[in-house]
């Protein structure tokens, strides 16, 4: 499998899914051009974003569907709980909740031209990210992250997905000092050693294209 | 269960999903104040929004999750390809797409100030709506609608859900005339008669509202 990606973004989540499951896969920077994706990758994903993953039955797009699909084909693993129907809806509820608001809320900082024209509105929209951002990650700290992981003693993709949307905080100007589980649980899972690799790779991405 | 709706919102979905199943539910509109959530729905769903579908487990919300919910506890109805990995991925993307891209771009039509603040700004987003989803409707249109169902000759929850969102296209003043896959999909959902009834529905909790 060939994930592309774009150190920083929310691909990380895919990248760190596909060290954990132990599948056999390789990584490659998604063509950039101006700051945006350049127009040579939407032959491989039509949406023109990341991540998309390249799988011998197509290309595969879209986060949950990513990290499900790894978590399905890597059972060994253990990344989803599929076979019990309440804690795979709590899964799917979280990630849906994830690329639906928070990463949409997060998007409105640098990405406002998706839903607006003019400058005044791109500049209204980043002066809220910081408050619409902080009001999320207040519901996930006080509802949706049962501790120690998102859904309770059982580690999950739900986990690797928050990290992915955690990294983010500081740059969307959000007090975390109230956030007190949210950030143990991002300390948790930076020492992971999948997640030192992947950091450890994107590291190596930047520097080949520079 | 008890599903919380709204008539016209994408809790069409879940609606349309709990009596394809042959579920055992009652449907409840969400109390509303001003054009929004009335605050007591919030201790129902602390996001405020519909859908909300109290089970004995607990109260599920974000569509994706309670459309696979409804599926996978009534196997029978055949709803969703869970056991197939790369169909099944080919499902979570769609709906994925659909709830974090398709109805993003809807909601900036009316619901602009959960992402800015000024009414220049609504009004720059309300102006873009069209284009975004005939933007996104197109590429359901050319890419993701496999015939004669989304995912091919298997009908499922994909099926219910872009119902629900194309239910928009004219509201939202999308040319619909190079639609013609979308259109043929839509019509012949009406035409089921679980979906008819789900409207008559509609009609019914909108009517005891009045």
């Amino acid at each position: 499998m060939i994930l592309y990606t774009v150190p920083g973004s929310c691909a990380f989540a895919s990248h760190i899914a596909l060290e954990m499951a132990g599948a056999d896969y390789e990584v490659r920077l998604a063509p950039r051009a101006g700051g945006r994706t350049a127009e040579s990758f939407f032959e491989i994903n039509p949406k023109g974003r990341v991540p998309a993953l390249v799988t011998a039955e197509g290309v595969l797009t879209e986060t949950p569907a990513i990290l499900y699909y790894i978590a399905q084909t890597h059972s060994q693993a253990g990344l989803a709980p599929m076979e019990n129907p309440w804690l795979f809806a709590r899964l799917q509820s979280f990630c849906a909740y994830l690329c639906a608001t928070v990463h949409v809320a997060h998007a409105h900082g640098h990405r406002g031209y998706r839903w607006a024209d003019n400058d005044a509105s791109f500049e209204d929209m980043t002066n809220k990210v910081s408050q619409n951002m902080g009001e999320c990650f207040s519901l996930i700290e006080s509802e949706m992250l049962a501790g120690p992981w998102v859904l309770g003693d059982k580690f999950s993709i739900a986990d690797i997905y928050l990290l992915a949307i955690a990294r983010w905080l500081e740059a969307d100007k959000v007090d975390t000092s109230q956030l007190v589980n949210v950030l143990d649980h991002r300390a948790r899972m930076l020492q992971l050693a999948e997640v030192q690799s992947v950091l450890a790779q994107e590291q190596k991405i930047l520097t080949q294209k520079a």
